[in-house]
């Protein structure tokens, strides 16, 4: 089982990464700094003669090494109920692949397994179910299944290790992986 | 009352375009979409000693010209289940306008109320709810009322005006809002 | 295509009553009131050796009507955020349907088509979206599709009629139903 | 801190219990089980001229006993994507409540402090969402916190006790009370 996490913080450090330290201490995962890259929002052409043009921008490179991992673990802050804009231009992209001749998307995700882990700070565990929600459609319908998701509540750095609740959600999300890796 | 529509929508003349002028049929407003302005996703600086940096490019001319007007309508179409990426985009940066001392971008804000226009074409009126609800969750923050929302079933081009329902409520939003509007 | 109206409210010609009547205006169907209904509250025996105990109550009675029908319309005030206890109940006691040996309640469920009716007073259109997905899941469980959801907002008698969104909303569910009865 | 655990399982020894007794393992509370307790569906008199008429069940001593406690934890199994029954039935009689002339209902809730404790079989920590939103939205009515909430998963008896986050989550709740409740 190899790990990738798709981290939609901007922020280095923050909240979101350290409570993603927290779930894969001692677990080998590539990760992914969304805001490292340059992905532009989607641009609807899906009823066009061509369909989509290619886009020069770091997409591709990151979808590819999506399509290489066995688990995906969607990492984001709560930015105005919803992930990250870095997160959800990345998302919105995947109507792209959908189309993209060299793989059958669909069918490829639905072979992953997805987690989540956002925080946020106001009220999360109540305000970030829509968030939650939007993702579980998300995943639905390429047919890849969300395995798990922790919120935590922090918003200045480092206020996530004072979620004793979090932290031991991801102690819980941590054991579970643990026990899929098959040991080298 | 000054209308303004922010259009998220990136295809011209698609389904959300279409629905947004059936509900302001004969009304006066004015339209910016999204997808010619030049709006980068937030980096968020909240906690960085001199808060956040300037940003070049067009945010800072829309959210001036939000800021002008009483009505806002925010229309979107559904992308994987979400606003689009250059609507979350604008959204996002209001953290910026938070923190700018030209204005009390909350105080303002609330004076304002806000509609929603929504088209998606996977189940929409169940699938975009976790939408409407986030927004709902944006729009409470700064003390907005959102006083309407239309949910479109659509995905071809044209296909939203077979959406009897979707047209009948337009109706009645383009009702509602001409009998706000005063005579001149 | 024979309709039942399953009327959740509990006060005579309340709002969620005068909505349906205006929905179904100049079309055929039958309604029964759970609140005349003595429906008990289910007692879960699922992992008892005997399965569930027969219950000397109209539970059997309004059941039989259910599966008689075609189309069914749940109409429901927004009780506490929810759907009426009269009609939880009567809800509840499907997981007893669904081991009944008569019929294949799943197989015979999924074969009609729901629509839900519901009115409340607490900014219905956001406050009871739950309620809706709540439906939507318990509909989904069963296969049956839901079809359509009018949400109205009134607290007061009568005051449903000053909703012009839902009276509008009504009529497109009237000639909704309409079309879709055969002529005698 | 005294607690009160107002239990809506139907089922004796069922998983909501079970988790129930993790989670306040080492605490003294007491618990009112619903299902003992007789207490009608609502019968809507709010618009009638003398107001609700006194009903002859248990719905008064338990609310008397509601109000005598600091701390209440509302467990429910999810039945059909929502609370159960006997507890919709207690819960929608808060309206009777907020007309009492004994007590000033809404003040005295707003003292207390909530917790939410449900088992599921079906995906509760996505399905049952919408429960927790219902539930939010009616503690926010009477202005009492929500304080946290546990999703279990389980169906067939003692099943809870393989949800291994689940019972990690119970260990935090006991935790957090427990540093609340105050040395005798």
């Amino acid at each position: 089982m190899s790990i990738l996490v798709l981290q939609g913080s901007t922020r280095e450090n923050g909240n979101t990464e350290q409570l993603v330290r927290l779930a894969l201490e001692g677990i080998s995962y590539r990760e992914i700094a969304l805001r490292d890259k340059w992905i532009l929002p989607i641009r609807d052409q899906r009823h066009e003669e061509g369909g989509f043009d290619a886009v020069d921008d770091d997409y591709d490179d990151v979808i590819l090494e999506v399509l290489r991992h066995e688990t995906l673990v969607f990492a984001t802050p709560v930015y105005w109920y919803g992930v990250s804009g870095v997160m959800k231009n990345f998302i919105d992209r995947w109507s792209q692949s959908l189309r993209d001749p060299r793989f059958d998307f669909k069918q490829v995700m639905s072979q992953k397994k997805a987690y989540v882990i956002v925080t946020g700070g106001d009220n999360p565990r109540i305000k970030a179910l829509p968030l939650i929600q939007q993702l579980k459609y998300t995943f639905d319908f390429v047919g890849m299944p969300l395995e798990g998701y922790l919120i935590g509540k922090a918003s200045k750095p480092a206020e996530i290790l004072k979620d004793t609740r979090a932290v031991r959600e991801a102690g819980w999300l941590n054991a579970s992986l643990q026990s899929q890796v098959i040991p080298s």
